[in-house]
């Protein structure tokens, strides 16, 4: 049993949060902190985090850039981890994160989705095999029609983890309809479809002789980010301080 | 029942098709032709067209454009139909083929399989439920490593069929990693993966508000080729004179 | 350009249209019915549908049941059409439904999505071309973990569908671990896979000779329902009195 | 490298091996043996496998059981590991293999595909994250309309590497449409599709909060395996005395 304080407990993702974890038998949030303190959790609200006395094995934070200062400050005091997944920190706050790791344990991931990080890993080991016995890599993904960046974020990430694990042989290939010839061996081709409200697909295809095989998620809506969060507060817990991340969850 | 005289009946296709016929209880190859006789077909086979005077409903061609000129005279001579499958046929040779469909029923398709078919006419009917509804139209097909074009022909044919439906208000987009920019409503997305030895896959999806719609081919070899052939000579049997293609066989 | 009553305006549904058709050039809702007015949506809003003096073209309802009467009335005494998309309706309401739409134009559908009701229509079609041709058809759907029921009122709905497009001649088949034996021609199988919390997909498969045709629809939130009801308002505005559903507007 | 003797090499998987091979710069057939020598195969044939006096650095067998008692002395007394995938061996001739695997490398596996064992491992490892983090776990395969048992034995193993892998805690499940409950979380459901002539499709998801993890794996023909043989090769080059299985090959 793990417990929490949810750091940014009536925002969007800290509503999430909650949700989950009142139906998981081995976490609990203990406490929350908020600007604003206008619903009923079910666990007390502390307006001021230096006024929060509940003690806690983890803070999970999803919260404005601005409200991180404090936070930091609280947990090293404290000497609470805190799993940090607010986005568009400064220069400065990026230091003080890394300074602050050196008293506690501070965990931070590029993508919280437990789903993917544990694809991108899998994918190195599904390289390793595939790719030397000759089977072609390529990626597909899929988002909504308002995204104006393409491929995803994350079609590269996985990208780059397949060509780190087998030494960076691939060039990455985004359009085929201007040359025309065979596919060299050393493509690694990259898809990007757009429509509708598509939350987010990507998937990973080793075709080879007579053979194909797929990797694929799905993201049915942000949730799958606060659900990485509480499985990483679980992680957390007693660890020693440092900087963790996603990977260091997985295993 | 429809009586089959199987015309390249010693070829790949003609082997194939020998195949299918034999399980299917609608359908009876009497004869076949080829300029080889061997092996047993269990059924009588002429080196010879005009030599051959077993009485059939339909013929269906699989052979090589060189015996196509003795095909056309045998079929209008005996008026029997033909399922034409044969390409590569010379200006000379499509002109007779058109010149003899006022004498006897031919039918000649671009694709044979029954599947790519329907799905081009089941699409249009989609397009002109889902396109002015706002919903998103995406293309992705995969192909093998040795496919020198892309996208391939088939997707560019589905493609064509949506905005034809659509009042040609499509425009075809290869590659969105040069841009950066929300999703045009006119754009219509063709991607093309390639790897391994995959025959063929098409899909085309419909995207709308947090609702995908996907229509999907895969054809696991050219026998697909093979299997539209035959459904198309049931069609043929006892039609008059004319030019039909696979639409016709769909109804 | 459709001119909508949205009657239910604040609860979650009446919320969602409220936000499609603020992206929808071609529909405005000029007034909501609600029985609280505790939010700002932009168009004025009545707690009492008698006290409403906006004209519109269509009324879109999904409120309480309890509603529905007044709501009927209405629609009779300013000859407005309705689509009426609550659910629970007793015995009485459901006999008035009909009595009304002798004066009024009424929609009303089992499923208000635009894609599944367009996948029905086209199924049957797919169906009556594959069917006879000899290939198998299955069906797969997945649901989260708390639906109780399985297969799935949709997957039946859908089954049915192909089912009378083809004389009724296929038997469906949950379950094949318990028979040893090669498929039988008149089957048609449902699968139904629980997990986690999937809105809702559903995959139609015409397996043929080496060629695989899948229809399939994904619903990643109850939004589709929402943009269903938009699509048949301006499928209603000026249709004579009668009962209407989905198949209509897909037309 | 590697020089390999093919045991059975004018047999159907001996020629798809054949043909592999003369692509793949890594290997080379230095000779053949076979009970005819009726083709060529651009490396000699030896129709009786005593009279081979080609050095090898291993032998792939795809032949007849009755072949396997004199290959395995061979292997023994030149000291060339073998690649066994003959099926259908009697006791006794098992019981030589492990003897004769005390004298020379044998590697024996239940299925060849490079796909589905490298699938089984990873699946381990993604059962190990997702598992207890409460994802659900479904299983669907798909195959042709003449396989007569269901589950098919590769879904099932897929299956059992899973639950070895969570403490054996889960129960498969192969029909829900007889009860009317939520589905437990100690169901691991199994659904089986047949359909026209479908060589192998399997599919395992793990499905979590807004979220699905697909691994999917699709065999066009039997030379997946031929595949998998000739990648065992590579790897048995070398080896020990010992028994070896594709577990082994995947590292």
């Amino acid at each position: 049993m793990v417990k929490i304080i949810m750091h940014g407990c009536n925002g969007k993702m800290g509503q999430v949060i909650t949700g989950i974890v009142a139906g998981d038998p081995d976490a609990e949030i203990v406490a929350g902190i908020d600007v604003v303190d206008n619903r009923d959790n079910g666990y007390p609200v502390f307006t001021d985090i230096d006024a929060c006395d509940v003690e806690a094995d983890v803070i999970i934070d999803f919260a404005a850039a601005v409200a991180v200062d404090k936070l930091l400050d609280y947990g090293v005091r404290t000497q609470t981890p805190i799993v940090l997944c607010t986005t568009g920190l400064s220069d400065e706050q990026l230091a003080k994160v890394k300074e602050c790791s050196a008293k506690v344990a501070i965990l931070k991931s590029a993508n919280m989705s437990l789903g993917i990080n544990t694809l991108m890993k899998l994918l190195k080991d599904a390289a390793k095999v595939f790719s030397p016995a000759g089977y072609d890599i390529e990626i597909v993904e899929k988002h909504h029609n308002q995204k104006v960046d393409a491929p995803s974020g994350t079609a590269l990430a996985l990208a780059d983890s397949i060509n780190e694990a087998c030494n960076e042989q691939y060039e990455y290939v985004y359009d085929r309809s201007q040359v025309r010839k065979k596919r060299d061996k050393k493509e690694l081709g990259i898809s990007a479809v757009r429509g509708g409200t598509i939350v987010g697909e990507h998937e990973v295809i080793f075709a080879g002789i007579d053979e194909v095989i797929e990797f694929k998620h799905t993201a049915y809506s942000k949730s799958v980010f606060a659900k990485g969060a509480v499985e990483a507060g679980k992680f957390l817990k007693g660890k020693p301080a440092g900087m963790y991340d996603m990977a260091d969850v997985i295993g």
